[in-house]
């Protein structure tokens, strides 16, 4: 068998008795399976990737109970990937490879992460979250639904480091923040806001607004950006971008529109 | 037998029956060799790495021929690279530990990558050049040759993210771009043209010409440049510059008369 | 087994027969230990790590002795490392998952690296370094003790690259190095001092100094700064902070005044 066959478990895989796994699961060559992991239908989890990674006092004390990691159905994990035990994350999942998911990761469902991401766990990250590669994001954040962060982008906890505090950032849904920020400790960084690449995010961002800079500043709302080559506003970025998103095919207006009233059916 | 043994194939490599492998390669422990990997002579391939990585819909799909990925003769991949399918590597080639390179990339011969460099794919990577640590190149890039790229340096491809618009940068032969540097979609980065640590690239760059910032402004020609220890001109790098290099002994100009001269007989 | 167990050698692992295991050591599934390499008692290894690791000649050349490789006791390496033959580590050494150190690396005791930090080699690090993740340490650079260095942040040495020149950068004793902050070849880093996040260190940085910006100017004395929450100093750190520190428990004060004390005993 080459790395992976679909549907089957490759014998060079090392897997936790206590493990559950759905039946139909593909599990690639040298992966490593701890104690307490539960693996959703169709998931799918390449070579070399190790799941249920115990924290730091299962290696030195030896002997506790890994906490849980659960994974839900479809998931895409590719090669290399570190995902902690006592950590959850949804449907739909994929990520790029050699992620590290640290322990107490809360992930909601159909999010992907890419190649390098460094999560740190103790942190919440929302449906539809879009990471591109080389993201940090330290305990204490949360980010919400269709947020988009952008490679070796880091939201820091410490606001005068090395201390005991710890302020996690907060993102709302829809923000966009591009390459190579730093968003600081304790940011609130507002919905459908574009965070240029580059800046240092020092203070809350408000809602529809774009901030560029070291510290950064407002520029402009966001509803008012447009497109160098059409014209046509960029912004919210949900009304003409669908690759991957619940609206594709059928755009965010009449998707939402179905929402709020399946919503109203079952209240 | 260790993780490598020259000229031999670890026991533990798992290779696909459709891999095309010189008789004189070295593979590592645990490294997968997929479909349609062909291996030129005198490669030396690290523990871990994976070579032939299928696409998204190989996975999902299943049952599809995986593109072909050709790796010329001489290159020393370091451990735990991740290089897939659909691309081409020329002669000569090195890297460091944990690339990720995707599909369709076209890299030239004598080329280096640091280690984590991280390739996205569809793009261009010209002859000798030289990236160092932890770089990200955007699909849609194209670099020519004795291109320098220094640490957590990115080049994208979106000017107005999430969108579905690729315009990956050029970057001309010899320019150099230093470290943490973001160069934004659509970019043209000039011949001999250096970029200092920090800036963010957002129009393009002439030639002969350092540009620093963020926005990057032109400061300086570079070969205005004079070393601060020695008073001497720093660029073009080539004429002080030929660790492993064609012109290596000899210099480049003679180097380059030589050339000139082959190529007229062949014409 | 699982990926580890206590006290054992995974039967995956391959060692070499000039490797010297203290016999209580834990190695992990896959792990590869090269020649020459020694570990301390108690030390933990974790899956897919490779120890001491090859230099390039000893791949082209075959037959070369490789050069030793020493970690003390009770280090505590997360999976996936990768540590080059020649370098020396102290005790109580822990790192995150996938770290790189390559040759020739000095460093000292209680130190922790985070992961997919990149240790160039060629360089010294003091007891008790704390790294956070994806910090990159240039060949030649000495870091003192005590130190502190957040993600993303690079240590130069190449002042006018590429170039044969090696200008590795100084930190002294107890400073920190906030996020994403470039540090250029040749600077020293005085006792004491902040750099913000995201600055470009060019000059030298005078103790107790903090410094902010592209290119990194001072604006204030870190005794002078105050905890915004609290209103209490912040600097220096050893003061306030003492998780992981010898210090802990009694405070940096009556810690340094025994160490005083037993050095007079001493001498």
């Amino acid at each position: 068998m080459l790395g992976f066959e679909r549907g089957r478990i490759h014998p060079t895989a090392i897997i936790s008795q206590s493990a559950t796994l759905a039946p139909d699961v593909t599990i690639g060559a040298h992966v490593i399976v701890y104690d307490n992991v539960t693996l959703g239908s169709e998931t799918i989890v390449g070579p070399n990737s190790i799941l249920g990674e115990p924290s730091a006092s299962f290696y030195t004390a030896g002997g506790q109970v890994n906490p849980p990691l659960t994974i839900g159905p479809r998931a895409l994990i590719r090669s290399g990937a570190i995902i902690y035990g006592g950590t959850t994350i949804g449907s739909d999942f994929e990520c790029g490879h050699r992620v590290t998911i640290r322990e107490k990761a809360e992930i909601g469902s159909h999010c992907r992460l890419g190649t390098l991401d460094d999560i740190q766990g103790h942190c919440t990250i929302g449906d539809y979250a879009r990471f591109h590669s080389n993201v940090h994001i330290a305990q204490g954040t949360v980010v919400g639904k269709f947020v988009w962060i952008f490679p070796y982008t880091t939201l820091l906890n410490d606001p005068q480091p090395p201390s005991t505090l710890n302020r996690g950032p907060i993102v709302e849904d829809f923000a966009v923040i591009a390459t190579s920020v730093v968003v600081a400790a304790g940011v609130r960084i507002g919905r459908d806001s574009f965070v240029a690449a580059r800046s240092v995010v020092t203070k809350d961002v408000s809602p529809e607004t774009m901030v560029i800079g070291s510290p950064a500043r407002p520029v402009v709302r966001t509803p008012d950006i447009r497109s160098a080559e059409t014209g046509e506003p960029m912004y919210p970025w949900r009304d003409h971008f669908d690759r991957g998103m619940p609206w594709a095919g059928i755009g965010y207006d009449q998707w939402k529109a179905r929402q709020d009233e399946m919503h109203r059916e079952e209240v």
